[in-house]
């Protein structure tokens, strides 16, 4: 197998406003670096890719308002490699418009479609597992998945279910449950044969192309229309985005085909989908404090997760056990870690106040 | 008695470290709208004493540093009526000099010297009370304090102890305690014949250079050599400052003096001196939060003192019973209401680490 075949598309479309007030509508989560390690989330999954597969065939699509966002912190990419989207679609749009994009230019093109804004800890593994899966996708009509090994019933992930096959390195893919109750999600992590989808797919543009034809075909329909890698690309896309359905892979590929594969990878992943995933991944103190600066004081203070975005400005926090404290010039959120879940409900509350768009 | 003999002096030389971070060594709480009224605490103080004494007879002194913020904010004064303390040197240094000052303007004067940083809510009973004090200081060789009621065992404060004379409007001192400890705060508070001495003096000059020739007699006499309301001021109480001694009027004169006498004054008073006392005196909604803006929204929340310098920053505060949450652009508070008299440590602890000194 040549590299060359190989192609990879970071998803970076989101607004992440479970990481409000860190995260905003102008500047969301996967350009902000939101672990201290001197890269941003993009930055570093750009990084991490770009080993392995060649950054010529490295594609960015995200919201046309992110597009300069993008351009700035990958100078390392070519412009017609980042791509915008007219408005939010979801994930299916988004895979069937790359995945056409990237065939019009190597109809033999292997791709990895995977979000911006997770962690990864393994990279070695990460790696590993990506090779196994292009390997895999270069020869057989897989739509691969990396599985990852629940540790907490979470309700926010989606399940994957496998057909267990010994001394396999991947499976075949029995069921697919998005958001189980936690109830069930309790089952799943007792049962042992449940996976976390981690949103990572690998497949060759031919074989998810034919998923889309048979499991949406309408949606293949619209997207056969346009022309891609041409001067009327942008113009044909822009027609089509209002119209398509607004559907994620999960939904609308991936619980219906049969064809489904999962490699289980111990990758040290995690989502950031909450503050309370960034503080279990930041570096804590003897109070087990995540704090954002050396300007940060604390008393009777432990296991919460301080975070002021401005590194210049001081803190004196007393008197709080595991709360998330979070400082931007626009806001300030301090609630208890167990309810970061709520957060989205806090920014519809603030939302709802006169001009409260100018907090988001 | 004709008012013109009448003068005060506001004193807003203080830096209100126990107010931080909203109080900051370059703007201290006197030169802020603390209750969001609309007036600073100095102009506050300037309104409601201009009412009774002319304003060309009042002066303000204060630290060096704050001469342009006093101007500023108080753009009726003369520039000559604005005077600036070399240095910190406590309140029998500046008493002196005032009175000094004031004496050779006019040799009969009387006044009225309190602090710029006090709230007052009951104006009429202080206008009263200070005609009384003015009246009595006129025709006697008085040393005059307001006297408060006191309703709490508030360490912090002097409290008077007075002569009782029944159905009078005034009565003797017998003994001034300085911030006693919390058992004899509460003794004092039970007895009933004890007051908090507000810190709002009224004397005639004479009366006071009279009481620092007796009891602070090297200070007056260090004062003797300058010729005041001269080019020559200036540069002679520049000479003199670091040298005189740095105490309090109270500890300096009035623990010694034998003709100091209290008016008892149901002023409204607070010399908002703690984060506490401002939530005392600040409007609450129904959760018993004082917020400072429409911005935020509190979950779980009672009872808390809520202040963002920022009027167009939003706050998300979910869980958090009694406790202050001060922002500014320099540093943010959080700390239980009861730890409020902490907050001069944590300024310390603050100021030890590397460029500490810039969030003071």
């Amino acid at each position: 197998m040549s590299t060359s075949n190989n192609y990879c598309v970071i998803m970076a479309g989101g607004v992440g406003s479970r990481f409000w007030p860190m995260s905003t509508q102008k500047y969301p989560k996967q350009f902000q670096d939101i672990l201290g390690t001197g890269r941003t989330m993009i930055q570093q999954t750009y990084d991490r890719i770009s080993q392995i597969v060649p950054p010529k065939n490295i594609f960015v699509i995200t919201n046309k308002e992110y597009v300069s966002l993008t351009e700035q912190q990958l100078p390392e990419l070519r412009s017609q490699n980042i791509v915008g989207e007219p408005m939010m679609k979801n994930t299916a749009v988004c895979n069937i418009y790359m995945a056409k994009k990237i065939a019009d230019i190597n109809p033999n093109a292997n791709m990895i479609i995977l979000p911006a804004d997770h962690l990864i800890l393994k990279e070695k593994i990460f790696h590993k597992k990506i090779e196994l899966a292009f390997n895999l996708a270069e020869k057989n009509d897989y739509l691969i998945t990396l599985g990852i090994k629940p540790t907490r019933p979470d309700t926010g992930f989606g399940y994957i279910q496998f057909v267990d096959k010994k001394n396999s390195q991947y499976f075949k893919v029995k069921t697919f449950t998005e958001k189980p109750d936690l109830e069930i999600a309790q089952t799943f992590l007792d049962s042992g044969d449940f996976l976390w989808n981690a949103g990572i797919f690998i497949w060759s543009v031919k074989s998810i192309l034919a998923a889309f034809d048979t499991h949406l075909e309408e949606m293949a329909q619209q997207f056969d229309s346009c022309e891609y890698n041409s001067n009327e690309e942008e113009r044909c896309i822009e027609t089509i985005y209002p119209k398509v359905l607004k559907i994620s892979i999960d939904n609308g590929i991936l619980e219906k085909a049969k064809n489904v594969h999962v490699i289980p990878a111990d990758l040290g992943w995690s989502d950031l989908g909450t503050w309370t995933s960034i503080y279990e991944n930041a570096k804590k103190n003897d109070d087990k404090n995540a704090v954002s600066s050396k300007h940060i004081l604390t008393y009777n203070s432990k296991g919460n997760m301080i975070s002021l975005k401005n590194k210049n400005k001081a803190a004196i926090i007393d008197g709080l056990k595991n709360y998330i404290i979070v400082d931007t010039e626009k806001a300030l959120l301090i609630c208890p870690r167990e309810n970061d879940q709520h957060i989205k409900e806090y920014v519809q509350d603030l939302k709802s106040l006169k001009n409260g768009d100018k907090f988001l």
